[in-house]
């Protein structure tokens, strides 16, 4: 499996013009904590020292999951149709967030078992099967479905760009989809797949137990050291690959790329491992509170925007941490300088 | 001294109802993590299952402080009144982001070294005098016109109340008041004065060296176990005080009372230590990079909502923290129930 993004390193080359005119803000030096840096790496993104957040979008991408048959979740499968059908009557968490935000909101299917009204506005049918396989028996997709997906995310950001948006989050849906993002972390990083496994939508002591049991004998059917595709294909979701090609073409778009939590920021380890710099467009939007993000955190060595304890997916980190974001760009934009407003900056002893 | 504020301990009857509430949106319960808690909170200070914001406001109040004389500040004393026509010019951060998030903002001046055109709109002329003064030689302000400070940060927002605002966040400008906040944490807690003392807008240590042994100087004079509102006369700054009874007022009238940083919260742990159930309707939007601001979150026994560094004061936290509370008040308006969605709530094993 090979892959042709053309992504480029962000130069650095602006940075101290940048870092001038952070400085240069009615504030005292670093005043502002993360939103300088959120400002400085958006700057950069865009090359300008005027950055602009331009018509934002979430894509929230919904598939179902073969293991769900196995018991590893608090939810029935179909949980999934339902909540998709809840974000397209507006129900949802990330409806009201993103509501509340002016940010679009974009659903995709990518593999949901049952059949949505096609004609729906802010719905795409990318359906690439109704469900993924059952990884306790064979791979959950094949290596073709896999690259497909890729491509269909790619093709929805290409799509979304040609609309002027510069900044653009990804959300998921997928009773299941913590098993999948458990074993990207086990086999990206080696960490023990006891360390990966989490409670996902509210399991107890006994439904995580059971869980990890399931997890560990799917993991001893397959190879150790397989290549990044190779452990999306085996254990991921469609959704999940739709969003590793969805973050790498923002990030080909010099688009701002919000990552949300768990499932979300698996695929921007695969991503990552594909492309190291499209991390360089990330802004990851939130630690949640799925045991095992604040080690895929770690592992990217990156800094989340909030940590609210929040555990939803669909996206609705990447919705809540925008405000920030635009906090971010208003302030290098429109704060007055230690000159324009007459400030001393005078430093004493 | 003594005040008179009437502040209703919150009725936790309500709790139940809106808990349930919480817990029949569609989404696995608990997982808006700390904005659930800040949906019960609004829900409780409002006594209704359906809370709503409305008209937010911010009040910056600033004031100049003697001790600037003696250089405990990276900035000369005439910033203050720089600062503020800033904030009237609409140049600050604190403009940008409140213009940002919808919040009207006031400027009160309690007290800055020179004078401004009261015939601003959004400016309010409070001042007791031109500066409190150095409390090496003297106490800040007398009983008097602390108590006097009380009452006018009270009436604005009595004031505002009449607009029908129903949440309020409260800033400060005056350059030298982190010492007046290291003060207050340190008489109202017991921990040393080392331990309460930071650099403030940015001193280096040997500026930060200087401070500590001018504060240690300034503390000898005084006695110890001071009250409440004799700290805050003794070392606090007219903005500080007003701060005090704006924040009561608040809390009588019921508001969501949005907590700032460092400064901020030395006003609310004065009013705290007055009137305990005060902090009932705090809402504490940020932890500040200062050095002090995280032992005094710890002894209020509340968590920040946001962790950004930020360490600029002017209410900035209050705003860029704003967004969160009605993301809060939204999803418990507006997302569907389980039922509403017809969403599976079953829960396996």
């Amino acid at each position: 499996m090979s892959l042709s993004f053309s992504i480029p390193t962000i130069s650095l080359g602006l940075r101290p013009d940048l870092q001038r005119k952070i400085n240069q803000k009615t504030k005292p030096i670093g005043s502002l904590g993360r939103l300088e840096g959120v400002a400085l790496q958006i700057g950069l993104i865009q090359q300008t020292l005027s950055p602009k957040l331009t018509n934002p979008h979430i894509v929230v991408f919904a598939g179902d999951h073969g293991i769900a048959e196995s018991g590893v979740s608090q939810y029935p499968q179909e949980v999934t149709y339902q909540m998709v059908k809840n974000f397209l009557n507006g129900g949802a968490a990330i409806n009201t967030f993103c509501k509340q935000n002016n940010i679009e909101l974009i659903v995709a299917d990518t593999g949901v078992k049952g059949d949505f009204d096609k004609e729906l506005t802010h719905f795409l049918n990318l359906k690439i099967s109704h469900g993924t396989k059952n990884f306790l028996e064979k791979p959950a997709m094949s290596e073709k479905e896999c690259l497909k997906c890729i491509e269909q995310g790619s093709n929805i950001v290409k799509d979304i760009a040609k609309k002027g948006t510069n900044v653009i989050g990804f959300g998921e849906m997928g009773i299941g989809n913590t098993s999948s993002a458990s074993f990207i972390l086990h086999h990206l990083t080696g960490m023990k797949l006891a360390e990966c496994v989490g409670s996902g939508t509210g399991l107890n002591e006994k439904g995580l137990e059971k869980k990890l049991a399931i997890l560990k004998q799917a993991n001893r059917k397959y190879p150790k050291n397989m290549k990044p595709l190779e452990v999306l294909a085996t254990f991921g979701g469609f959704e999940i690959a739709h969003m590793v090609g969805a973050m790498l073409e923002g990030a080909e778009q010099k688009m701002v790329v919000l990552v949300d939590g768990f499932i979300a920021t698996s695929a921007a380890m695969i991503a990552h491992a594909l492309y190291p710099q499209a991390k360089e467009y990330m802004i990851f939007s939130h630690q949640s509170d799925e045991y095992g993000h604040a080690h895929m955190l770690e592992h990217l060595r990156v800094m989340p925007l909030l940590l609210l304890g929040m555990r939803l997916g669909e996206g609705t980190g990447c919705a809540v941490a925008y405000p920030l974001l635009k906090s971010a760009v208003n302030f290098i934009n429109n704060m007055a300088s230690f000159e324009d407003a007459s400030v001393s900056e005078t430093v004493k002893g």
